[in-house]
């Protein structure tokens, strides 16, 4: 459950009380200077066009980080090193499905994240659909031994993404599920909100005892013809798959560090950034160019500033996408510093639309200024008591608090790990929104001497 | 240009002047009982579904054909039959393009009918770009010679669909003069309106002297990614191309034609359809499955409401794709036939917006009181002397009457001839509308006697 709208109430009711900032910027003339930033878009355009698509573990990543920190460095930023960490490499080989019988037709997958392989000729087997991962679940195993499964369901476009979770289960167990059933292969309909003909790949890992078979998903428009198919065939539906990727061992991903040093060291660190690794079917435009750029733009806007009282600490994940291993390298490296409040942009490009923190009650007249100064962006109060974040969230999870400024998700999931993950998706204006928001949060975050912590720790990501 | 609107003119000002319907059936009622039609939607999710793409000369035609007999059978229409004619095959192989110097990174690609192939193992060289066709045929061919042609343009959505014919010239023309300058290959910025990672295909036909070359389409978000990567190489952009599709020599492809035989065989012959075929990419939905079934759907309501005095002839026309095969042999074998009208669907299944014809003066009285009953439809009144329509373009240009109802185009060119053609781009509520509008066309123009021609031939499509 979300807490009642606190900082909300806070404003409404307390206003007065809320006291101005101290010392440092001019957070108003800096969040709507913010409005005309043109680095985020530059940062995003380069990193889309001059690397493109840069999966973890790939030689592309390597590119990326090699790219961040000439930029970072060119950009004026201290400190701008690579810390690398091993990854279990996974490499896509060919994907290809066809209806052999009743009604012959090709079918557009993608396959999942640690998906096994068919033969290199593919693999023929009978069709057999679920309407939800439940009815996999509740299925004997005698009724999907050896055949190819296909679980569909419907998944509603939410501003705050919240349908993601609970539809994401399919892609995140499914696969495992279907393995111990002794399926021979698995098709799940993307996990998106779009109905274009490019599907939607994503990580899952196999549980104990589920042995890697071929785990793919199907665009949403070829989902819902499987399922027309399955419903008009008055025999069985018989396909052929082939899905021929591979484990490659250890490869070597790494987290790319820059900073803005602050001149009191005893007030901690702010760290803010996104990830630098993308899926290899798009080039990453919205996840997560656009959040490595928007942190950075603003970052770079507080340095040239004036030097904030806290240290920024600019933080590039890598190999977010294969399931938060940067973040976790980084907490595992950095687990003893001083962490004042850590924050992260993963969820596209569009506005900005609600102010979330994970904060002390110390820290909550802080966070209702910072929701003040957020307001003229037309952005709400949230809780001062739940915000989360991909890549920070085991560091998050210790009890470091944690700010998040949540954008709209309404059409995030049309393009999310789909090969239309693409710079055109991104509308500049709502860019520089993004980026006077985050510019606003250091500003009073960076240059504020109240602890914001301790908060409860919760369980671990 | 477009006449002044003669029909609009005609109505506006002189409304007591058209004569009602002297005999026949209550065309306003046919319509209105038309908006709730389920036929159109039943075939054509029958037709993308049991054969699905259905590539001019391919198996998946034939089982088109097929599909038809049997369906126009089922559903009553006499003299079911198909015409079948010789077409020159050709099929879709690998595609595959790689940026491999200065930023490497994968683009996706599609052939354009007619493609020549690269070897097998991809032909890599030097891009060359090209802002404009008319920039092309300005180059020397000495600065194209050996090299991989890329032609990009900006083509606005519309509603007429106006921008095709002139950024098209660059599908239809720019292979030849690529090839004529002695290019190695040629990528386009597909000729398409949208934002997604599915290019366009289409037809083009090799000039006299035009040896054929890899031609291909890049999507729209490519397109623009490569010029990025032209804008901001300091060094020669090379590029890996495989694309190996083939010459398969004559294959067999057909028209299905099916009747509403009318009372009086001197009254002529009313033709409407749309084409069965349709691109490999998609399950052509919209183009063109929707316009066989509103055409179907409208004359089998005409059939329900007792028998019409012209006969109804619904032609399905194959290989309208790679250039109007079906219509050429279909005029081949029904010169001699008397049509007092023809009309087509084949531009979607959105919304009618706008009646055209092209009749003569002792027909403007009946084009302008199907115009009157369209109005209720939201359809507004055009030209009186210009309509067309892709299969039936070279019967039309003989001098035959024709109407038109023209469709709202402005997403047509999203999805024309990409994977994205699929079943759930189809409004139901619209292609009602459609329904409607051609059963209100079928009962005013086949259970009237007017003479509607003849009007002046035109130069042959």
């Amino acid at each position: 459950m979300r807490a009642l709208l606190p900082l909300a109430a806070l404003i409404a009711t307390a206003a007065a009380a809320v006291p101005p900032l101290p010392t440092g910027p001019d957070v108003n003339a800096l969040r709507d200077a913010a409005l005309k930033d043109e680095l985020a878009w530059e940062l995003t355009e380069a990193l889309t066009t001059e690397v493109g698509p840069r999966a973890a573990g790939s030689a592309a990543e390597a590119r990326a980080r090699d790219w961040a920190v000439a930029r970072l460095t060119a950009l004026g930023f201290k400190n701008v090193r690579v810390e690398p960490f091993p990854i279990n490499g996974w490499v896509r080989g060919e994907e290809r499905a066809e209806v052999l019988a009743p009604f012959p037709q090709p079918l557009t997958i993608t396959a999942l994240g640690n998906s096994g392989a068919t033969p290199a000729a593919g693999f023929t087997g009978e069709v057999i659909g679920f309407s939800s991962l439940e009815a996999l679940e509740a299925a004997p195993a005698s009724a999907v031994k050896g055949k190819i499964v296909f679980v569909t369901h419907r998944m509603a476009a939410m501003q705050d993404g919240s349908s993601y979770g609970p539809v994401g289960r399919i892609r995140r167990q499914g696969p495992t599920i279907a393995s111990r059933k002794g399926a021979a292969a698995i098709l799940i309909r993307s996990i998106g909100t779009d109905r274009h003909r490019n599907p939607h790949t994503g990580s899952q890992d196999w549980g104990e005892g589920a042995k890697p078979i071929p785990a793919a998903a199907l665009s949403v428009p070829d989902a819902e013809q499987l399922e027309r198919v399955l419903a008009r065939a008055g025999a069985p539906v018989r396909l052929k798959l082939t899905v021929t990727p591979r484990f490659v061992g250890k490869r070597t991903s790494g987290n790319v560090i820059a900073e803005v040093p602050g001149y009191d060291p005893s007030a901690g660190i702010v760290l803010v950034g996104g990830h630098l690794d993308s899926w290899d079917l798009g080039t990453g435009a919205i996840d997560d160019a656009a959040g490595v750029a928007i942190t950075a733009a603003a970052a770079k806007r507080i340095m040239d500033a004036g030097q904030p009282r806290r240290t920024i600490r600019v933080v590039w994940f890598g190999a977010e996408e294969i399931g938060l291993v940067g973040g976790r390298a980084y907490l595992a490296a950095h687990r003893g510093d001083k962490h004042a409040a850590i924050a992260e942009s993963d969820f596209g490009a569009d506005r900005v639309w609600r102010l979330d923190a994970k904060v002390s009650a110390a820290g909550v007249p802080v966070a209702a200024r910072l929701a003040q100064a957020l307001a003229p962006l037309g952005i709400v109060a949230g809780a001062t008591d739940a915000a989360s974040g991909s890549d920070i969230g085991p560091l998050s999870a210790t009890g470091v608090p944690t700010f998040e400024l949540q954008q709209d998700g309404t059409r995030y999931f049309d393009l999310h790990h789909t090969p239309d993950d693409t710079l055109d998706k991104i509308d500049p204006k709502q860019l520089q929104q993004n980026v006077a928001a985050w510019t606003t949060l250091l500003a009073i975050v960076a240059n504020d001497a109240t602890e914001l912590g301790p908060v409860p720790p919760t369980a671990a990501h």
